[in-house]
């Protein structure tokens, strides 16, 4: 699709020469996502400050052009994929972290902002902001808020749902908002904070983010318990969950992704059944007793041993196995299907004993690991070849089906995007969807935000 | 209004002789709530399972007849006040806990539940649901989630936004839905959960709910600071909300407040500028370590007396000066305006002296106290006689004025209703509130659900 001229002439007056592009190679460079799916958007522009984007999505809708709001593209979805062509806007020059508030415990940052350099900021203030995907070096605020992202510490610490106090934003018909509040209690009117997050661009794009902060705890231990079997392992999470000290991470790794990382990551990657990886955080002089209690919990039927690190060099090795994951996997497929489905935490045994043998069943490698403390496991299918990817693809749809049936859901922190899309209707009925496309006519009547994202 | 034969003859073949009632007694018995409005229904239905409720919303859309959801109004609002009369619904007999699942963390209640019952149910298992506002033994679940009410505990676990996992609902147009997760973690599209909590019965009626559940910490210590003057008692707040050991309790309450409380409740109610009412829990042998984090942020300059209870006693006594101030209120003043606004717990001094001086302007008693941890304070107006009552209501569009300008919000905990209705523009932008009446004429297109209320 060619844009109008005349979009094009308002585009770069809105954003000047250097804050907008048409040329192919720049766009080429804003096609694809880290879902490896791409397509070409017909222009690029980088946002600088809010009265952009309500020129670029009032132009925009003038022209019923499609805009795709884009932080670093490290979704895995396709979220950010501009599959109708149109304007991909991007928030990476609009990365000021505006001001950090630690008496009230807020931060207000620009959608720009990546993660990482946040949670350096925010260091000696003695606070962060829980939401730790594993990508933070190099993702954004404004794309863990569109997502939903999450990561380990969400066990303890929540999502950006819980982690945000309000929101500016700009809605599908240009015109500019503000929602939620500067203060950590609010029951003024509907939540539309937590209606954006999550939404991956097809309701509002995101322009500042008043960010609920937590003071860090100066503390943090490092256990790792092998297990016999994997069923034991999701017992033990089971377990841990049901006491009172909950850890600021419970990740599980199952017997196939132990073994395919010790075959990469050498040695000091243990032979087990399974595998748990458990933080335990607080001010120090809790520490121990927090360990004692979740120690217990940790122990029991199958459990072969549990190992606490007394020091940083230990703590760098009990956690060797869980880094040694994710270039072993590459180096196995590199069309991995890297799925994120969430089970109630007691149904866990029975999903990886079911994908276990959908695994069997369509001769696909299945590598499960994850946040196991929310029931949040990486279902990573693994084709080698063309016939391996077609049959990964049969057999995930039989792993929704799974995960649908012990009441879990299809995402737990990736989101849907393009590539999860047709499977909404086994999660949610015809009625919560319709309310959902109403709730998205609410807030762009044209449909020009993110077209062909999250709804089916 | 009379309402249609058909319409009645609906409602009793749905609901029952006992559960569906036209006579003016008991239509008087459901006309009122703690705001002291009242609005006589047409006609008081008494749900007991869902399925009525798709049935009653469907019929009363066909006659555009409102219908209004209660709990057990115990709201100050208003909120469920049938205004332009209709059908009110009382959730009362649909009260069941369906399931307490401490493995995975979460309870499935009925609306009608009281939370000071689920509260009761869950402390075998070791668990309980943060949200608890005063009214915790009398006030229902169904409630607690329509106004997103919340309490003391809020600084530290959060308000029922933050405590649920998902629900099940009828729309305005008597379609029922289930909306979010039974897992602690979801990325699978829009937050429509959230969305419902805190809009007051306009956007849906709740008919289920999955609660998330939190250990309850087995240990308590209760603390009482007294401080020179208002100023350096906020300074206190803002001190210990800067370090990491967030309490679970801290209280505010003001000089007004507390010679208020000395005059009715006796000696054991300090005489001071100001007064911290401070509780930290954790597991037993963490609390000492968490006691003297605490109090080394009240202490500082203006601190007259910092006090720890020992026994359960002691924690009585330091609590007699809050307990007394309801029934003093009263005596002074059966209509006085109890409003919940909210600041940024920075702004806390400057709200303080603002509304004193308000109080001296418009020569009405003002008393402030409430939750300080959050910069939720209730703001109490007690007019003695008509003319005070007056002037009332000029001082509180103030109040309101001020705390916008504060960078706070109108309500933390109580939410909007009938009466705060008109100030909300003040609070929201207009582009704010189009998309809040965009939201709501999704889910309700005919404006049957609790009209008159939330949005002016």
């Amino acid at each position: 699709m060619k844009l109008p001229d005349s979009l094009v002439d308002t585009l770069h007056a809105v954003f000047g020469k250097e804050g907008c592009s048409t040329n192919e190679a720049k766009r080429l460079a804003y096609a694809y996502d880290n879902s490896r799916r791409n397509a070409l958007p017909d222009a690029v522009v980088f946002a600088q400050e809010h009265p952009q984007i309500e020129s670029l999505v009032r132009v925009c809708r003038e022209h019923r052009v499609p805009v795709v709001a884009r932080g670093r593209g490290t979704n895995t979805t396709g979220a950010t994929v501009p599959v109708d062509g149109g304007v991909v806007v991007s928030f990476e020059r609009m990365n000021r972290i505006v001001r950090i508030d630690p008496e009230n415990r807020y931060a207000i940052v620009e959608p720009g902002v990546l993660n990482g350099d946040l949670q350096i900021a925010l260091r000696p203030h003695g606070f962060f902001w829980p939401p730790d995907p594993t990508s933070s070096p190099w993702c954004s605020i404004g794309g863990n808020l569109a997502c939903n992202s999450a990561g380990p510490r969400t066990v303890k610490y929540g999502s950006p749902r819980e982690n945000t106090l309000g929101l500016r934003a700009v809605a599908g018909t240009g015109e500019g908002f503000r929602c939620g509040t500067y203060t950590s209690k609010g029951a003024t009117g509907y939540d539309l904070t937590r209606l954006l997050i999550g939404s991956e661009g097809t309701l509002a794009l995101i322009t500042e983010a008043t960010l609920k902060l937590t003071p860090k705890p100066t503390g943090l231990r490092t256990l790792r318990a092998t297990y016999r079997d994997v069923s034991s392992a999701a017992h033990a999470v089971a377990r841990i969950m049901a006491q009172p000290v909950t850890p600021c991470a419970l990740e599980f790794i199952d017997d196939v992704a132990l073994k395919l990382a010790r075959d990469h990551g050498g040695d000091s990657v243990p032979v087990a059944g399974a595998m748990l990886m458990i933080e335990v955080d607080g001010e120090p002089e809790t520490l121990p007793s927090a360990v004692e209690a979740v120690s217990r919990a940790a122990r029991g039927d199958g459990l072969d041993e549990l190992r606490v690190a007394q020091t940083a060099e230990e703590t760098q090795a009990l956690w060797s196995a869980r880094k040694a994951l994710s270039p072993a996997q590459r180096t196995i497929s590199p069309n991995k299907i890297n799925e994120d489905v969430v089970v109630p935490v007691s149904r866990l045994p029975e999903l990886v004993d079911g994908i276990r043998l959908l695994s069997k069943k369509h001769d696909v490698l299945i590598v499960t690991f994850g946040h196991a403390g929310n029931g949040n496991l990486h279902v990573n299918l693994l084709p080698r070849d063309e016939a391996e990817r077609e049959r990964a693809h049969v057999c995930l749809a039989e792993v929704f089906a799974l995960v649908i049936s012990l009441h879990g859901t299809l995402s737990g922190e990736h989101g849907i995007g393009l590539v999860k899309r047709e499977f909404m209707p086994l999660a949610l009925q015809p009625s919560t969807l319709n309310l959902m496309h109403n709730v998205k006519a609410a807030f762009d009547p044209d449909g020009i935000l993110n077209p062909g994202k999250l709804l089916p």
